[in-house]
């Protein structure tokens, strides 16, 4: 059972005592004695990565068929209003903010799928986690046709929406970030059995999956939500809802991931490293929300958006096990965006043709 | 409009001319212009990965649009028949089938997974390519989740199957060539600028669409189709139907990724690789009919097996324009096959559940 509030909770605790790396061993494909579950590890592991069972990390398998309960498309989604509210009801300032999320988000989606499949994905050594994973990329690819569903039907210049990131620097600002983490772990060839790089590559899974999608994707819908309440774009919040969804799994997914391999690999992480990624994370945030924000639209602002991320922040950071909040005493400031997310409000939801496909009775809703 | 007889029929013909090798732009993120999607390549191209639009390959994107209209997971068929089938109706014979077919299909796919999403997706430099290799990652794992249900649901020893690859030499040889094709190309440094590499490459990615999923898988379900078309294991089946028009459709894009290498790099293959390729793959489905046929079952031999294998390699020759068929004048052995894979037959078929998800009028069924 998947609590969208609490996603880390799991009942699979991990190991008490970190598991020794083993040594390479040769002719591996050689061996035909089955695979002991217990020699399976996150990284660094020597098992036959072809033999899908018997499963070391149940949750992660668990997360794959939870995943798979949250399908839906972009074409599902009626989009009729949402033509009109943009047309003949928003402001230029939402117009602005409206154009700048949907541009900053679809950027990022494609940069996370590059992360997982691209960087990450490789580096696991158990099938179980690489399977997730999988859908994991496709989610993001599914997401990025969101966007272009949403881009293309409000009639939106798609080349210019899509190349703002680079022409706006306080877009360009986050995905430089995100951009400089990936390319660190890219390689496939890094030796993760090198503590340096092991370090370097848990700081960036973490960046990806408590940062970026945990803060600033979890964040970033809001103000699409604000519009929302409202009654506007309702159409494009409710697309937004089930991304939100399915980047709330992938941040639980990746923050049980990197405490695995803290565990595994009793690594220990530099204190200075994780509190530059906060501020560097928090003051690139703050540029953005200026941005899109510079002048504020009914019932949301920068400095809304601001304390909403720091209260995330520090959620993440509990989530992850770290003992030090980034930002003490920080408290929400969005305080209908959690319900918003889990999709309580809206009346008709289940009316809808995608939703009877979340039949499997593993989605707990309240 | 996709038909899945003739999956690679596409209105977008591929460009008249090969387009020369752009050299290398240094400081392509700091150019703020929107990407002209003349400069998209397949491979080896400059231009921005992060901007979906404007496509270069709108019929890759239209690929990525009807995958995702094959939606279902195994938990949407049922399989209740097939535990008494499997129990009571199947011989000996029938049983070693089953077993060792699923065993195959299973390993297999997590090797397809491991190909796309590890050694191919990287090496594509446009993002509506990425894009559908993205769902073709997942689809991938949810065949591996489709294999794990029936091998769960039939009482199967998990661990023993997973592990009959490498138990089973008749299986293994077809999983070590495999191997040896997507080893050669994992590596993210490899530099397909030399043509060497390039080549290797593209031979590659030819073996794993018009061979391992366009022959062996494409062929690999009959043996349960045949069982199928006698009232037996008619919820396996149906799985394995699904699981084939996924694969049907990742023949097809692979092969038309490749002739658009082959035009946009003007690359000629080496005639004898090519037929080393199709000798080793035949010799090694030779092996593997006769290990899981050894003992032939009603309406299904070896010689069967590999007739319909010869003349499904003619077909994707054909499919990939090369001028000689791999084996003149076979002639299909199992004329229901085709036939089966588009489900027409299925007289109940649209009363499920999961074909209601089939509804965006894209996917053609006679």
């Amino acid at each position: 059972m998947l609590d969208w509030n609490e996603p880390l909770h799991t009942t699979n605790k991990p190991a008490a005592n970190p598991v020794p790396v083993p040594p390479p061993q040769e002719n591996i494909s050689t061996s035909t004695a089955p695979v002991n579950p217990d020699d399976k590890r996150v990284i660094n592991g020597q098992t036959d990565i072809n033999q899908l069972a018997p499963f070391k990390y149940p949750w992660a398998w668990q997360f794959f068929l939870n995943a798979n309960k949250n399908h839906w498309t972009p074409l599902d989604i009626n989009m009729t209003q949402d033509i009109t509210d943009y047309q003949h009801k928003l402001t230029l300032e939402e117009k602005h903010v409206y154009e700048n999320v949907l541009s900053y988000l679809t950027t990022s989606d494609i940069l996370a799928m590059r992360n997982i499949g691209l960087a990450v994905m490789e580096k696991m050594s158990a099938p179980e986690l690489q399977i997730y994973q999988a859908r994991q990329v496709y989610e993001e690819a599914l997401h990025t046709w969101t966007y272009q569903h949403c881009i293309e039907t409000m009639g939106l210049n798609q080349s210019e929406i899509y190349n703002r990131y680079r022409v706006v620097p306080q877009i360009h600002q986050k995905i430089t970030i995100a951009n400089r983490r990936l390319n660190s772990v890219m390689r496939s060839d890094i030796d993760l059995r090198d503590q340096d790089e092991l370090h370097n590559f848990v700081i960036s899974y973490m960046f990806f999956a408590a940062i970026f999608e945990g803060c600033w994707f979890y964040n970033g819908f809001s103000p699409i939500f604000a519009l929302q309440r409202r009654g506007l774009m309702k159409g494009t919040a409710e697309q937004l809802q089930y991304i939100m969804r399915d980047e709330v799994m992938h941040a639980a997914f990746g923050i049980r991931v990197v405490k695995q391999i803290l565990l595994e690999e009793a690594l220990v992480l530099d204190k200075k490293a994780i509190r530059d990624m906060w501020d560097e994370a928090h003051e690139a945030e703050k540029t953005y929300a200026n941005y899109i924000l510079k002048d504020p639209i009914l019932g949301y602002s920068a400095a809304m958006h601001m304390g909403q991320f720091q209260y995330i922040a520090n959620r993440r950071a509990n989530q992850m096990g770290l003992k030090a909040e980034p930002f003490p005493g920080a408290e929400s400031t969005l305080p209908w965006l959690d319900e918003q997310a889990n999709m309580r409000k809206e009346k008709n939801f289940f009316e809808t043709r995608v939703t009877e496909y979340q039949t499997g009775g593993g989605l707990k809703w309240d």
